[in-house]
């Protein structure tokens, strides 16, 4: 791996290519976005040099597509016509079911779905840093195992790696029914008890304490990005929303100390377990 | 105001008495507790001395019941037999209507529900902090505002400006009906997620995000807090429940980009509003 074309400079794409460079990478680092975050990108020394799409595609041996899902679900069939066939194609992408299904659109090279589980409140190339990824899962979703034995694909396994995540393997299913859970889920929950109290509470009377900042945080998420996840695992995020409501109903007929007191002792089992491991 | 008797010298009794201090009280500080919270507390400071209950009823001009919720309903009638006429009960439990209802058994002294919306995750006296209540609103819920009007409410309500918080003036009823939503419900939110993924989801996977923790958090909190505080107000707790899963429901129903749009950017508004005020 020599050359890298990162598409969508932004905080993943811009990351990944700063932690490339800290685990020791050599080679050339292209950027492709928009020219404001090309500019920004050089400023910042994480990228050696912008091109447009089709230069970086021809040139590259790991195309790293970090823009939005809808996006890189556009750009997937153009880029086949463009790859060189010891290259590696692979994503970012939040969902994975639609861009591994899209990705069949590539058949001069090898495509290798992958979603580094590593982010920040703050967006954009100016958040990017070399250690987002350090102690974090990177799922990547073969449609089969020997997908993760080509050459370019241990290289690539190789900087996950090097970069300080841990590779999970999954199939793109299975990653979109767990995220449905352990990611969508919290986001719409947060954004459900927003919602719910926009227009109802007022929170210049004050009356609130710091637990409703905290659960209102993912709230102020950007709909920019939700909007093309929840297009691309709809019926994932649905089993996972009814499931959550079951819970709730649950608790609403049974507000009673002895199921709650049960409730609350498996919540905080959950809740410290995930500590322990993250 | 001279002698303060603190009854339950944990975070929030704690840090009344250090922000009393910090204000420029120089009367007495009586702390009653468990012996060993006793001992802390005069270690750190916090308190000037310790007494049984009795006496420090007996003794003291401001009696403030920061215990958990259903000892001070316990302790309510026993205190009428051993207060000063000229006293002020006043307690900081987190819900008022059961409370400020029971305290009518207090005839023989003035007695004011209060609940100041502060926190913190860590608990008891070592965690009580002077500014605990900087910033923060103080809710007091007369039964009507002549309560506010008396020589003891207004020297009391002088000292919460003076710690730096901010009177909220409200009914039990209100309060309670408010704190549903703002409070028990964020917490149930993050317990029903919790207890959700409890048994389905293996942590050690490590296929979720930092959003997961934070949505977690609240869902650590102990059950001998919520426990009481469910026990005090199930049929507004009930409600802000259906609500939300009304909420919920709308959202399983229409994941459409056009809906989800506008309940993002209401959760959005309201989380910065939020911010903005907090």
């Amino acid at each position: 791996m020599n050359t890298v074309a990162i598409f969508g400079v932004g905080l993943i794409g811009g990351s990944f290519a700063l932690a490339l460079r800290k685990a020791g990478f050599s080679g050339r680092i292209i950027g492709v976005s928009s020219p404001e975050t090309i500019r920004r990108a050089l400023e910042l020394s994480v990228i050696d040099e912008g091109m447009p799409a089709q230069n970086a595609a021809e040139t590259a041996d790991l195309i790293y597509l970090a823009q939005p899902i809808l996006r890189i679900i556009e750009i997937l069939p153009e880029l086949d016509g463009w790859v060189r066939p010891d290259a590696l194609v692979t994503d970012a992408g939040s969902t994975k079911s639609t861009i591994v299904e899209r990705a069949g659109a590539i058949s001069r090279c090898q495509f290798l779905g992958g979603h580094p589980m590593a982010g920040r409140e703050r967006r954009g190339v100016e958040a990017a840093e070399a250690d987002l990824f350090v102690g974090r899962p990177y799922v990547l979703t073969p449609s089969s195992d020997i997908e993760l034995k080509s050459a370019q694909a241990r290289d690539f396994i190789g900087w996950i790696e090097k970069i300080g995540a841990f590779t999970v393997i999954l199939s793109a299913q299975e990653h979109d029914q767990i995220v449905a859970y352990t990611s969508h889920l919290p986001q719409l929950a947060s954004t459900a008890l927003a919602a719910l109290l926009e227009g109802r509470s007022e929170p210049e009377s004050g009356v609130f304490g710091p637990a409703l900042v905290d659960s209102t945080r993912l709230a102020l998420s950007s709909f920019d990005i939700w909007g093309d996840i929840l297009a691309t695992n709809r019926e994932s995020i649905r089993v996972a929303l009814r499931s959550y409501i079951a819970k709730l109903e649950e608790f609403s007929k049974g507000l009673e100390s002895g199921p709650m007191q049960e409730h609350f002792r498996r919540a905080a089992k959950f809740a410290s377990q995930l500590r322990d491991s993250s």
